[in-house]
């Protein structure tokens, strides 16, 4: 099956939407392909309002409020997910009826039974699915999996993985959906932690059990921005984890929303008995590796120049930074390519769900206090 | 004059060409405007071939190899040059005459007269126009205009300025045009040089005088990728400058294409006695700032949050990562800005023209060994 | 009680004894104060030959393979005790009785009951009392204390600590008495995890409760070096410690001699409501603070310059670094102050008992893999 | 020439002869040497009074106003010159007449032809000499040494070096002697130019030629502490210098007291054709490599393991930093076993005479405004 155009739907046109938007509008210019091939042809959103402007910003002609009309669109390919997290389980249901391929926003799901659902929905009808997971899509990221692959840490000694940010560090910021259980599922595990959870999964493979703590520590909000009526805050903003991997190597996992002063600090860092690997996305560019088969004189971390540098790429000059939106262009053009070449993508709804699961266990060992199965 | 759809020509479609083309793409998302009103409409290269390959990544219907072609369609309002340095002057003649508006990628010109023709030339048109010193648009460079205007750092002491990378660091890295004086104009501190320059002119001032060494440290190089036979570099590929400033102030600018090791530096520091600035590019989600006016025991270099921190941005949330290409968007959206609000973009040609005086005086230095007039 | 010579006997003399022998050399050109003062008199170890020779380095003349000998001596004010953990209680026993100040290396004591033992011993016997945390002793911790003191932090939403070291990374490494529970009484916990566990103790006071995962990564190792016979190491190399305060804050404590690549990482980091406190032994010439109530476009993470800035120090220059041995010197300097004041020294052992709870809750809750109380 | 103990006698006890006293007395500690052998016997200043004050924090019995003394004094082996710039030249003299080895503060003198008769008194008489160029003994120095030694740059393309610091930014610091001409010579020039010249002449051989700026930033202090009459300061405290080595390669280096927020920036970065490496005494555990020869894939700059890592040492512990005191102890040891082992000093006073040589012509060149040889 050859690159033929595919024709996007764009469900959800929040922040993230916009995000998806521009780095579906990249991918041509990045990888020297024609324009046509990456359709960004229609936006969904709740209201024909937002639509329309939606639509206006992407330069597309289709637009709805209600998106079960673009879902009967036999042009449609591929349908794009960017939803709030409640929202997420109608839709694919529905798409996967329809025959769409799907791409989703993490976390995937509500819950682990949602997930479960989904996943097989689409198994059931063959759509190809992709997670946004576009943290995997650093350069750095793809480099340090190669390297594990390739025995570069030996025996995994020890692991830990972050997420912290400042975002709600603001008393005042107001109650939203991402602070609701009913639309969000969860707080900062599912926003934040699905990412970091993903990566160690990615890198290290899946968790086998989890002690884990979550707490809300600022328990209620203006209800709106600038109201002095408050309401209550019900899901967490920092969660500790500790986790054993499948394979048996324990690590440390905290996710916060509450790290003041951290803007964006995803991190982990992987030890093993021939060499250790850590990564910051505060300092993308960058993987540092050590490797224990160094001779003594020569040891020490090594900042590796993974950059801009993905394989194939026409633009920008790969010395040139990475930028967040990148992340989400390299992302959406795996799963363009796996289309494409008849393979579903990676990571799928199959990955989202034990991310799903692992996030299930960690809330379920904050109440039991001890160890959990996955 | 409210907001109307621009329609852009871009001339020249190799690496940095692309770059523009995405970037404008990204201009809609980012401010949440309707795709109209940044019309990406034509695109001229040098071969009919490349033109209609470009013209179909960017998705177009214009394309052509006698840009001549585009100037003379009245519905072009601006023409973007991404062409070698050699070729712009023409083009930018020929554009002014035809009443188009003028971003011009950097340095302006080949040397100081050619930059002065093309000043008058334009200034006598009554075109816009705007160069593309696009490291002017981090966040961090923004603060730190502002700091300095609001008289952050008092009285200047001294400064230095860098631009290292390590892209010619390799022997077998054959001529192109970059290497050559008939089309480049000059080497590193022609290509390098003119971004930190600028950014040191931006922020602190013109320039009264320098001193200056070029070195060509790799003198021949294969003809072709490959190629055993091997021809002559006739440009500089790493440029030592002591500048001192219409102001007074004394410092250092290292300029280098042989920075081995090094992918991206372009930095600089300024130290006045009332506080300190730096920025390194390598790290450009934060401006470092030291304030004298803190108490002693509270004194210390801070990394200002300045990140993706665009005022008006709609996308991506300004806590994430700043890339290279929107830096680019940045600058684009200003000059679209400066058209649709009758005033000139900046940093204009006329800056253009002083930052082409001072590498000019610098290459004068260089022969000369001491310290010569800008 | 105004300055006196005080006359030091030093037990042990391993590569800690000729750390603190040294330290007490370099405090009167500290803080300019005759020689005379600080008198090192006396040295025990477990051999003749060995005491012989450490005497020489000292300086000393006294020199004895019973310490015994040297609790008799009246001219002794003061007990230095370097030697391995077992002999503490012993020694300590011996010395309170004999009525000699003590000042005594981490951890206190082999377990709770032995240090309950001593600390009752030294209580009785009216004898002055100071543990070896010379980490406290950088001049960023003692600036993080007053900033905490003062009410920087607001209220604590979380924290982080962390040693990590690669000293057993190799497997070839022999045993020895670290490695040894009956001689050592624990391993990276005891070892390393002390003395960060004693910083988050004295900074953010006493802890509850914790979850805790102990693990030995080399189960066994060379019973010499070069030798290919192998026994137990019967320690844990690797610890991680979910903490809750008494205040309620909540925290992660990871402890490794096996962190592949990291030399000396002894961190914490703690978020708060109105600001951040960051340090690493790794870069300790710097405290890094946020503080929330800088106004938005100044806000950041600001490294304090605490360095080599203690007060009342006359040499080195305070910009200079602060190396091991200055903590060292440090933590001695105020336990001396504290004799010739009549006070009790700071950190004493009724907090080396504290931090001995901890580290034995911690090895309760990871054979029981729940909540356990301190 | 076996070892044998060794009386030193210092002249001058300010902050400098504190810390050179101080590193006497680590170093049997440090090797595990008995004390007698580097035994600190005699102190002089310009006063009886502070002499006395001297010898009682040494704990030495010999004290004097006049240095002549301890010159006729048969049993003193070496004398270590710690006063004003100005004193140097009468001291050495002497000293040299009187067969004592002689260990000096740099700059050697307040001008070349002082040096050179300083160079001629020495070897006339057969003494061994050594600089205080303290800097060279950083571990991550020595490593850089045997790096460039083995060929790990290949050809050098260019460096850098810098010393700033902060030290003279508040206006009301008064005037010393460290800001008189007639006591010190010269400004930030010898007192901070003198170390980084002497790490790129150490590590890059000699000089051949400089071009320079001096400035004085701040022209007038007052004349003591708090005193509202103010005097004027004669020396330079900021200077530019670009420098030709004997081998060809071009670099800059950075000088400045008045580097608003920098503590101790002593730095270089050599970049050659095979490898580059770069120190900063800012983060002096480590030296920075970047090995051309590494896979595409492999390449970034590494921190390699320096620290407090000196060949032989016994203590501390090797992974734990190296404080500023520590290099002073290295560098007095290399000469206590020079003399030992019947050799001249390293760093000598040729070499100091070559620091010399540079700073002249830099301050020549000044003047004149172009290049000057050294």
């Amino acid at each position: 099956m050859s690159e033929r155009p595919l024709n996007i739907a764009l469900i959800g046109y929040g922040g993230i939407g916009r995000v998806h938007a521009m780095a579906y509008r990249d991918i041509p210019f990045t990888y020297g392909l024609p324009a046509r091939l990456v359709n960004l042809a229609a936006v969904a959103t709740t209201r024909a309002e937002t639509a329309e402007k939606a639509a206006k910003e992407i330069g597309c002609e289709l637009y709805t409020a209600n998106y079960h009309e673009l879902l009967e669109c036999p042009d449609i390919d591929l349908i794009d997910c960017c939803t709030p997290n409640s929202a997420h389980k109608d839709i694919i249901l529905a798409a996967a009826k329809a025959g769409k391929h799907i791409y989703c926003e993490k976390p995937l799901a509500m819950n682990l039974l949602e997930a479960q659902e989904m996943l097989d929905a689409v198994q059931a009808a063959g759509v190809k699915t992709q997670m946004t997971f576009n943290f995997r899509f650093f350069p750095a990221i793809l480099r340090a999996k190669e390297l594990i692959e390739a025995g570069f840490l030996g025996r995994v000694f020890s692991f830990r993985g972050r997420y912290y940010r400042s975002s709600y560090i603001d008393p005042e910021k107001p109650l939203s959906w991402r602070l609701s259980k009913d639309v969000s599922g969860g707080g900062a595990l599912f926003d934040l932690g699905s990412h970091i959870i993903d990566l160690l999964y990615y890198l290290l493979g899946p968790f086998a059990s989890v002690q884990a703590n979550l707490d809300t520590l600022i328990k209620e909000r203006p209800i709106k921005a600038g109201s002095t009526e408050k309401g209550p805050v019900d899901v967490d903003d920092f969660a500790l984890i500790t986790a054993r991997l499948a394979s048996g190597t324990l690590g440390h996992i905290e996710i916060s929303r509450m790290g003041t002063g951290v803007n964006n600090e995803c991190l982990f860092e992987i030890y093993g008995d021939k060499g250790s690997i850590r990564f910051n996305a505060e300092d993308p560019s960058y993987l540092e590796v050590y490797d224990v088969r160094d001779s003594g004189t020569m040891r020490g971390f090594k900042k590796l120049e993974t950059i801009g540098r993905y394989p194939g790429q026409k633009a920008p000059d790969g010395s040139m930074p990475t930028g967040f939106v990148r992340t989400h262009a390299e992302c959406q053009y795996q799963f363009l390519k796996a289309i494409w070449e008849d393979r579903d993508g990676s990571p799928n709804f199959a990955d989202g769900l034990h991310v799903q699961a692992i996030m299930e266990a960690a809330a379920r060992a904050a109440k039991q206090g001890n160890w959990t199965e996955v």
